[in-house]
């Protein structure tokens, strides 16, 4: 799209924030939103930031029926001194118009797009939490809007960035979480929409999520399609293990997300000098090594939680302790570091965050 | 939920009903819909018909972001005589039960759906097209309405029906399509949610049909996702092969959708003495038959077509013309014969048919 001027519609009724101790994960909504129309014949047009508000959608909008839809969720943090920082933005954009491609969506212009976000991310400052742990939930997202039943892509579609003020993942500190070894229900398989952040990826997942949590298991861990074999992704984040005093995480296969929190992951310990393996990894190999007392740690990583430490596996019934139920010394490691770099108390030697003067 | 009063609130502002020549697929909506409203702590509530209107969705509502949706289709058709047809629409209504199971969404009441459905059609009667071939188009729909970013169903949902006149699927006589065999793209993996009628398994095939339409054919063949050799289902229709006499359509194996028309095809034919063998194919069985000269037909079911022969296939870059391309007589009768039970012409022997009180 051509350069266009960003619209800015501020809003003349602003809303109480909460108080840190009430977030929870996408509950309360900031003031403003931005949205961006797309018209096959007009490409994409008027950038604006407006007053938060309801969407008018005609009952037969493409996407409640056909769900042609893409997001993407990143976090801005803000330190006690003003800084306002963001975690490689740029590699979500990528990522929208990775899924986008799949869902056969038009592209958007993503440097234009982080100067929008922003640009919104400035005018509410005021939003983003700052006590420890807090940070301000960003959710960029296209939905197809045509106003017909036709089984195709849509000719028209909405962007729009929503801000949600989020609390911290770990309020009763970090507690290693057990996850359920799914052999039943499948997330995604070759050829399908696993490596596109899509709706229908999400909703496709909680009857699954139900038999975990009928299992006493906060996630689900995904094995591949075909085989039901081979670990795919756990709820919705990537996975690592530590096997032997090495790190091994599923490669990516075209049915898993390519997490950002993934890749900043394997670069840290690159940087660490702990180099990544990414290969296939079958659940029988980690019981394997759970059995030879070789499986030293297990944990996500994922933008919600960053990283989080798996105490236990429940596979075909039995149940494997990890490292005791403790967070091991890597994950910990990754998380300090990680954390440290997002909200600026550590140096960044990779060049990821992106502040804002505010 | 308890029977409740169906409150009906009538449209002031009627629009005008477009030509017959006009129509197309779900493009014109009818002056009122159907409403209904679920909240976790009142069940299924408020039924009501009132004007057709667009819906005010906040944009954090659930539906846009994780896809939890689930749809049915069907037609009612209007005789010259005035009396309104629904085809077996109680089968309808538990296949949407069905879907909703799979995505966590809380089940309806079939009966009261089916009578709420009924008083909204006799509304809307003046909107049955009558040319031949015309139809008045259902579709009700469940979204979920959530205001919020957490992954997990939501607490909220509204139910809707919405009500199209179509015009001729064959308005230029029927004529078979080409078909493309699908070996990359994926519709649905066992254990995922190709059983269910739900949003994020349409916008899943846009791509593959794309291919489909670059080799000049009309739609994708589908094969299962595990070892891309066994047949699913054309398109959004399922799919029946005559073979040396014999009609051969794949087994319901999880992945596949069970079409209503499917089943009545079935049952018509086990009703004509020639029993359909529902069970495993494979493409290289279809293209062994064809090197014979045993593959006779294939045809798809479906509500919008009832039934669409197949004149070609292609597979691995080689095309496979059937039966010269043209319409096979069994196709043609099953056609003629559900065609003639759905608009009243043909006796109904099998009480598929449920008759408005106009």
């Amino acid at each position: 799209m051509a350069q266009q001027t960003l619209e800015v519609l501020q809003s003349t009724d602003l809303k109480p924030k909460p108080d840190s101790s009430e977030l929870a994960f996408g509950k309360y909504f900031t003031d403003h939103m931005f949205m961006m129309d797309y018209a096959a014949d007009k490409g994409w047009q008027r950038p604006r930031i407006v007053p938060y508000q309801p969407l008018t959608m005609d009952p037969s909008a493409m996407v409640f029926h056909y769900g042609q839809t893409v997001f993407e969720g990143l976090k801005a943090y803000r330190m006690s001194d003003g800084d306002i920082r963001l975690f490689r933005p740029e590699e979500n954009f990528k990522r929208m118009n990775h899924s986008s491609e799949r869902l056969s969506i038009p592209p958007i212009d993503e440097d234009l797009m982080l100067d929008y976000l922003k640009e919104l991310v400035k005018l509410e400052k005021e939003w983003i939490p700052t006590e420890p742990g807090t940070s301000l939930y960003i959710r960029p997202m296209i939905i197809s809007t045509e106003e017909s039943l036709n089984v195709a892509p849509s000719n028209t579609y909405t962007f729009m960035i929503i801000l949600s003020p989020v609390g911290s993942f770990y309020k009763e500190g970090i507690n290693p979480v057990g996850i359920f070894v799914e052999d039943e229900y499948t997330r995604a398989a070759p050829g399908g929409t696993g490596n596109a952040k899509t709706a229908g990826n999400y909703c496709a997942a909680y009857k699954a999520q139900e038999r975990a949590t009928a299992n006493n298991k906060a996630q689900v861990l995904w094995l591949d399609a075909i085989e039901k074999k081979y670990i795919e992704e756990v709820g919705s984040m990537n996975v690592f293990f530590k096997i032997d005093g090495e790190i091994h995480t599923p490669v990516l296969n075209g049915s898993i997300l390519e997490g950002i929190t993934r890749k900043s992951v394997i670069e840290l310990l690159e940087h660490l000098e702990m180099p990544v393996q990414e290969r296939q990894i079958s659940m029988d190999e980690v019981i394997a090594a759970h059995e030879a007392g070789t499986l030293q740690e297990v944990f996500g990583t994922g933008t919600a939680a960053v990283i989080s430490p798996v105490g236990s596996l429940q596979y075909k019934d039995q149940d494997y302790v990890v490292n005791n139920g403790k967070m091991g010394e890597t994950a910990k490691q990754l998380y300090e570091t990680l954390i440290g770099i997002q909200t600026g108390r550590l140096k960044d030697p990779f060049g990821w965050t992106v502040m804002l003067e505010a």
